[in-house]
């Protein structure tokens, strides 16, 4: 195992992230362009680097942000995108990811980020760090742009599990709901459950028996239920947390990103097409830069796996320096909230009350 | 039941539209401002036109494209939205939803177009219609603007039925593409199936047996298929038919469309901005009208539903006249094609080779 137990904290930084250097599409030098913007605007953050000493090391040293702020850690295999999860557990000791998720197993960060193979980073992070006590399925939540006032929306799960009975999809709700205190800062968020119709007698089995079991635990949950929601409200500002089974979710989350860049090209061709609409594109640039930020998915680049012992942001894999800022930042935040123990604390009274009085849930602590 | 047995073809026009007045969001003023629009692009179409016979008399004879066109059945009651099925099912002979289906039923009309309650109008097509022999669910399709030249793609089932096993989807893959053929012209559709990766050992179980289904089903078909797709294949150029169950595709479907007028919503904010962006605005408006033409959801309006013994289009309930109209001339082409026969000569066959030679499912007639 590559991973050296050096306990010490990188660099400066008081909020320490390990950070996964390869397997991204577009290698470790974007990673390293990446956390040197994320420490040139945030002086509280160190990083721990994970992957091979020689390369990290040249990157690093032309980075000066990262000038004493940065501990690599040597790794000298990576993890492909076209590797098998359960190879990646059997044979992945020297790879960078698996040094990556155990440094928040040994507790040297809080929070790990990597822009490698989804499927091995999750089977990963399952055996490394475990599920929480209570947790059956863990979740990759997302932030999504909304209309509503904090401007993102949260679903989950996005694609950890093609499945979800209705005890899974309370944990989801739950999970999603301290996410999006924590992560969004909303002191009630409201949760809303994926279905085709909002009326209570749609859908299939899970979903009516999720929608009571969500409907109970919310009034000592800290959290609102608006019932179920549809796929138009993804985007919109009737709840802030969308609950719903990790395939339909993840067929959302790219039908959504789909057609959000197909229409972004059609502007772009819209514009090129005649001289007047070429001058009124100049014209309109802040403009158009202005909505391109407000929906740049680089900019909430990150889905969370929530429901392990700790937290693991799961950057895009064609991340660019921007992008890996972007998760670097969630992760920051996510550290600074004590995200971790929290969710941790609410799961396990969660299942603690359930165990004791049936169907309520969860108390209201954050 | 209030459907005159009148089998007259209506008016001048050829090809004769059966069109439910009643039950839309706009009220019989939109639907008939629509068809007008039709009838004044389209010599060779008429119409029948059911709904309260006084009140359709009036808003026709503002009309003149309308004149001579236009036959009227009487029918009194209306399908409302929050009408369940199952009680329209039971109760409902006397609306224009019935009688407009009817016409179908009876052969004075190929197609029939109805702006009123999905649930109520799939509940009905089934009862009056009845399924084609060896279909054994029928399922919604929908026209996606599309990055593929013919400038849609098609997506079924997006809600007739929240469930689909394997034989299902298998059927869908073949009304999908005898529908792209007929509605788009392209000779050899190419049909993917949705689901969270593109290899081929991810997703459900039935996914896995439907993707070996409908390959063995190609070669005689008349379709390529392109195997597993995701939903950012959705508005792609990867494959022209997307199949999926109800539930997923619904899904699918609403986030787009909420996504698609999230980023409408936030351009028009960003064009307020400042006086430049105002002035921009201005300048950029033909080229933001051919944009917002391209991706109008009004203009490729019209689920469809297959499977049965004829074809039913469903407008959006909240068609104005330019979506009735949209809705009308789909209705059109899908008659003049002879869409409802080939549909069912594809699926008796089809079923007559599969209780025959076990997997192997179609002939290439159309």
């Amino acid at each position: 195992m590559s991973v050296q137990n050096d306990q010490t904290k990188a660099g400066a930084g008081s909020t320490v992230i390990s950070v996964d250097a390869m397997g991204g599409d577009r290698g470790p030098a974007a990673v390293v362009a990446g956390i040197s913007l994320s420490a040139k605007k945030n002086p509280d953050i160190g990083f721990i680097l994970h992957g091979p000493k020689d390369e990290l090391e040249k990157l690093v040293a032309k980075r000066k942000p990262l000038l004493g702020r940065v501990q690599i850690r040597d790794a000298q295999d990576v993890v492909l995108m076209t590797d098998k999860p359960s190879n990646v557990m059997r044979h992945g000791k020297a790879t960078s990811m698996w040094s990556a998720v155990d440094s928040v197993r040994a507790g040297d960060a809080d929070v790990c980020v990597s822009c490698g193979n989804t499927g091995a980073l999750m089977a990963l992070s399952m055996i490394r760090l475990r599920k929480l006590p209570g947790v059956n399925r863990p979740a990759i939540a997302i932030l999504w742009p909304s209309r509503n006032p904090q401007g993102f929306n949260v679903m989950l799960d996005v694609g950890a599990d093609i499945r979800a009975d209705e005890q899974d999809l309370l944990q989801y709700a739950m999970m999603g709901a301290s996410y999006a205190r924590n992560g969004l800062a909303l002191a009630r968020p409201r949760i809303g459950l994926l279905n085709v119709g909002t009326e209570e007698n749609k859908g299939r089995a899970e979903l009516k028996a999720a929608h009571d079991l969500i409907a109970a635990a919310a009034p000592n949950g800290n959290f609102d239920f608006v019932g179920f929601v549809e796929g138009g409200d993804i985007p919109g500002r009737k709840c802030d947390v969308i609950v719903t089974d990790g395939f339909t979710g993840n067929i959302a989350l790219k039908t959504g990103e789909g057609t959000a860049s197909l229409i972004g090209d059609l502007m772009k061709e819209a514009f090129k097409y005649s001289p007047l609409s070429r001058l009124a594109a100049v014209l309109a640039y802040t403009s158009l830069q202005r909505l391109k930020k407000r929906i740049d998915p680089r900019r909430v680049n990150g889905g969370v796996f929530l429901g392990l012992n700790g937290t693991v942001v799961k950057s895009h894999g064609s991340a660019d320096a921007t992008g890996v800022a972007a998760a670097v930042k969630l992760a920051f935040q996510l550290s600074q909230t004590g995200f971790s123990q929290k969710l941790a604390a609410r799961v396990a009274s969660a299942t603690a009350q359930a165990k004791n009085a049936g169907t309520d849930q969860a108390e209201s602590s954050d």
